[in-house]
């Protein structure tokens, strides 16, 4: 057997992201990294303890610099065969600027950069946000140009420019339809590679953060959203993974550049039932 | 055990929606309809000589009252658990006024009806295409117009006119993304019966008449567009079952009101990579 | 929607059944079961915080009436759809007769009583052990015995008693080669009221007492088995839950009296290849 | 991209291996190899058909000349990353020795032969039979001799002598738990590869041949079998695909010298259930 394992990269080592690397990394070498070290070495030590092999490791995906360390230290494992990005900062969390710079500019570099690793056969799944699909209509020329823009230039564009951003949740939107959009250009040039990238726009899924504000002062609201949806629940991360896990596996294998939308139908209430936009507010 | 069995209504018997029957039909009674009762039974032959038990029907989703006649034979098996809806006809197959009465209105129709009568926990499917996401960016008014038009008026909407259907490919490109919008705003009434409905928009799928074009005279465009495509190969009917299958089944329960585009990155390519839109002419 | 959920009941609150149940449990209510509360809290408590509704609940499966208890309990949140029994003393923690109580007996006990109130439809999946499948020959009497022997009678069984058993391996050997006997005798049952019920037999699987004893003084003992065996590694509660998920949802609708051995081919080898007898002390 | 494909081998080309084909094969090179190359190339057509690229060629298991010369060509292809033999004779068709020639020897061979050539990470699964697991009870020298004697003295052995087989029935029992235990040996082997070989042993599958049976002369015997069977119904070849899968992908990497008995509790109910013994006969 060769000496070399294939290596899973995680970045943002939140709920999903775990769950996705327990459904693919057995047998494998994963790298767990995280703006905190702390977070990444919790993981990547629970993770040990259910079997698989570890390696802890930090990254800001706002920092090209950054990615491109942790990239090294990955491939010091073994060629890069899989990479589950869930890093990101909420609207809740951060200011514009931060959203933007993190969840628009720093996926897109971190897809852009991994791009030119992945190996042959390789895949990759970036977690997005139902957010994304309530930003409304963009024309095809602002489509193209979130999608194709390059990297160093995308946060000069004039539609993120400040005054064109209303609020945090606006910036967050905006951030999220770029991830997809830039999943489409990017799967062009992935699939030179022989690799593939998808994206999936996860609706409420449940996290211990997630369970304090449905308990909380802002719960009620929350919960007439979940109430009032389609499924009629939230969502739990292993159900993210079911379809990440089928992504990323060879039944997938014919799927490269979309993004795939599980939020109990929220976004279709939102658009077309119940969910008025007032509840999103 | 209940006398009565889950039944599944397969509409359109074409590779796609058999491969997926095979997955979900098991244990249950298959309803296979067809436009031709001829074609009906035959697959419902294959699928009985392969353990499903199965009964032929004919059903022309361009009428309600057949869609209806249809449900209350599938009806008398049992309770309708499942819907795999692979009917239309194709752009090279019919004029204008046909795709927009089979592709766009028809389907309409049979989402309309079977939401009227599936079983709590029950689960369907529809069989868009990529080519409704060639279509373009529409307005938020005309999203809106497909999605929650009456029924019965849908085919008075001024952008379904014959002035403003430039070709039989347009009017399929329309009834494909109209199709996507329905299933958001079924979703929401789906919902209401705890049931759920998605679409998939397969990109090139290999068939017996498939290949017949690609080794045909206009064979070579279309073996440039799948050799130029991120994945670089056609599909098969079995890779989209292996979607369907998770949105149909348990695995898929928090996903509803969602459209898969599995298209090896056509669509990626189309917009944002190698495959110009010259080469969908 | 009706009122009351699908109930899951998982037995034992380790890794591989947590692992499962979050596989199976979205959407509907999950009674999570231990000897010891505070575990069942805590692990009710992690499941809660990952998106599923849960309850804590004590069972000691040695004791029948323990097991109605909880049985009643679960009832209270609807019909009970599925159980998980991953409940079980291992030969390295307890004496032969508490092995034998737990193992053989109290596994025994618990399929019969939840075989008398599993829904029409439901299915369970029962932890076994790869050390089961390594004890050799039984002629077809002492097999029947241990699938057939009335409950209350299976710690009477001559082959059982103290004089006949050598050592708590050789205890949880047989317990676990019952198991698998009574998952057969039991499935007759089952199938009457069209439920199913199977085994797993897992190999190593990695937990955080695994690694501990891994990185001991028996360490390098138990290391070379693994990196002896076909695979060559250690397994993951999540393949574990691959296995039972398939055999719990409609994909494994056909299987029932099945037992599953994922064990890296540890028992292949200790027959037939180069794993010994003698690295098993 | 690498100029040279995955190559997949089906050995006997009938609804269970064509079903399994059609998960695992897509983008891959399938060989469809039977002993009647008119049965090879109609099913290589289909799946042709179907999106799957195909070759057709003959295969004798019981030669090992063919075998190789089946293997050199799939090699031709590129690396044989998975193997599918559903080749073999049925208790009704032949004559004791063919069925311990082609069922019991030819089988080792194959195993024995693919093992020398299969690619790291490969994978591969022969159907076995619910028959193997009503023999009863070997010893385990017995067990030993099957599993271990060097293929080309198998059909030597005193166990397998005409004296000492009662029927076909019986030498296709013998056969099929050979099946099963060489597959165990061969797992050591493969294992020093990087691979993986399982077994799945399934009960009655609905076929062309088997409906014809049902609704023959001898029909009622078989339909009592399956009304009286836990699960009280017949599997699809579809239904032994979703195991199949599960080993031969990475979600079964840690399946290895394993038998998958799938077969709705027919065994379970014939030990101990309703179906005695007597209705086998």
């Amino acid at each position: 057997m060769s000496k070399n394992k294939d290596v899973v990269v995680l970045t943002g080592a939140g709920l999903i992201g775990v769950a996705i690397s327990r459904r693919v990394g057995a047998g494998k070498h994963l790298v767990v990294a995280d703006l905190s070290m702390e977070n990444a070495e919790r993981v990547a030590k629970d993770l040990y303890n259910a079997g698989f092999e570890t390696t802890a490791a930090t990254v800001d995906i706002s920092s090209r610099k950054s990615i491109q360390a942790l990239i090294k230290e990955a491939q010091s494992f073994g060629e890069i065969t899989g990479v589950i990005n869930g890093a990101g900062v909420s609207p809740s969390q951060a200011p514009i600027e931060a959203v933007l710079k993190v969840d628009l500019y720093g996926t897109a570099v971190l897809l852009e950069e991994f791009g030119q690793v992945i190996a042959e056969g390789g895949s990759a799944v970036t977690i997005s946000s139902q957010s994304g699909h309530r930003l409304g209509s963009l024309s095809e020329e602002e489509s193209e140009l979130l999608a194709t823009t390059p990297t160093e230039e995308l946060l000069n564009l004039e539609m993120v420019q400040a005054k064109n951003v209303k609020d945090t949740l606006h910036a967050y939107q905006l951030s999220k339809r770029c991830n997809v959009l830039r999943v489409m250009s990017e799967a062009t040039k992935w699939g030179k590679r022989g690799a593939r990238i998808n994206s999936i726009s996860p609706g409420i899924i449940i996290t211990p953060l997630a369970n304090d504000e449905l308990n909380g002062p802002r719960g009620e609201g929350y919960r007439r959203m979940i109430d009032g949806s389609p499924v009629g629940r939230a969502g739990t991360a292993d159900e993210v993974a079911n379809v990440a896990e089928l992504l990323m596996s060879d039944r997938g294998s014919f799927i490269s550049g979309s993004d795939f939308l599980m939020d109990a139908g929220v976004t279709a209430s939102y658009w077309y039932g119940d969910l008025s936009p007032k509840m999103f507010k």
